[in-house]
């Protein structure tokens, strides 16, 4: 494979995805780092050259720009275990990628980002309203993970997917934006399986 | 393949990218109406036998049931020229799949929702709250598709894909929305060449 380049900013889970999905398969990964909170992706030349979109994290394998957390999973793992090759489950995996990105991505991981990071008492008024429904959505997603894991070993069957690495980034440090993990068993022994995965890498 | 069922909202976007995604491949699909302002897809029949997450589009195939419309069209559409069969274009196309659940239906779709169907006079406060940082990020998006398809034909390298599906659904009716499509000639000039593609059925 090319040159594989991450441009990330190492706290956030859509970047550790993608270095979790290399380190999987084992491949070689650069990093470049940004600090999304001083805008440093909005730089004219982020947006030329990198992401006209202004967000990381994005893979750049050879002179191409890969953005899409999920997108750059599947790039890496095209043709490897980290996809199943039965059609049906293949197509579940990616409505659980779909489903990570639209319904938990946007609530858990934000919560975490407001109020781990920015901090509660520097939020705007927009944000702070946006707080109980932003709760409440992330309760459900994770309460819809647990019940499916209910004698589930893997989102998808039968197999580790890249479904299981896109919902592990924000779940497993979940409770940074207020969640409690101890709601969600089947969730917990899941996170376990998941960091129990040979090649494994923390996100930190 | 199996029969196929669509469990739908006639008025959703998502579905209807199911809807044309059979359409563009020649499968027959069967239909089954659900009416989300009434709550059909929060019952306990549904939940239970179609989808926890309370949402359409649902796929049926079988006896098997797959939520998310980006994933349902995959499923449909797996092995055929609506997805490349390049590794970079085929991650590039999931890159514009993922970014239309993320940056494009929660703005341009939500608009239309609220203010064609709902109505702005019967928008919750917290709703009206959000149109503006809606707006502002929906013209982002469909200004990022404008900027995209400048000299180009189609969203990904040289062919008709899901991407264009998955991007057509809902910004060729983004006017009810409050969006102008005057204001991106390039994307009024893509959203003609979709509409001529052999196959392809209109929303309604």
């Amino acid at each position: 494979m090319e040159q594989l380049t991450l441009h990330e900013d190492v706290r956030s889970g859509n970047c550790y995805k993608i270095r979790l999905t290399a380190a999987l398969l084992g491949l070689p990964l650069e990093r470049k780092n940004y600090d999304i909170m001083r805008g440093q992706t909005r730089t004219p030349a982020f947006l030329a050259n990198v992401n006209a979109n202004g967000r990381i994290p994005v893979l750049q394998a050879g002179q191409r720009f890969l953005p899409e957390s999920n997108a750059a999973c599947w790039y890496l793992a095209d043709g490897s275990a980290l996809i199943p090759s039965d059609r049906w489950d293949r197509a579940d995996m990616l409505r659980w990628m779909f489903w990570e990105q639209y319904n938990h991505e946007p609530t858990v991981a934000t919560l975490r980002f407001w109020l781990h990071f920015v901090g509660e008492a520097n939020l705007t008024e927009f944000q702070r309203a946006q707080l109980p429904a932003k709760r409440a959505a992330g309760e459900a997603a994770l309460a819809l993970m647990d019940e499916h894991l209910g004698g589930r070993e893997w989102f998808v069957r039968g197999q580790a997917s890249l479904a299981d690495v896109a919902l592990y980034a924000y779940t497993h440090v979940c409770e940074a934006g207020g969640f409690r993990l101890r709601d969600y068993p089947n969730v917990c022994a899941w996170l376990e399986r998941v960091s129990g995965l040979p090649g494994f890498v923390p996100m930190d």
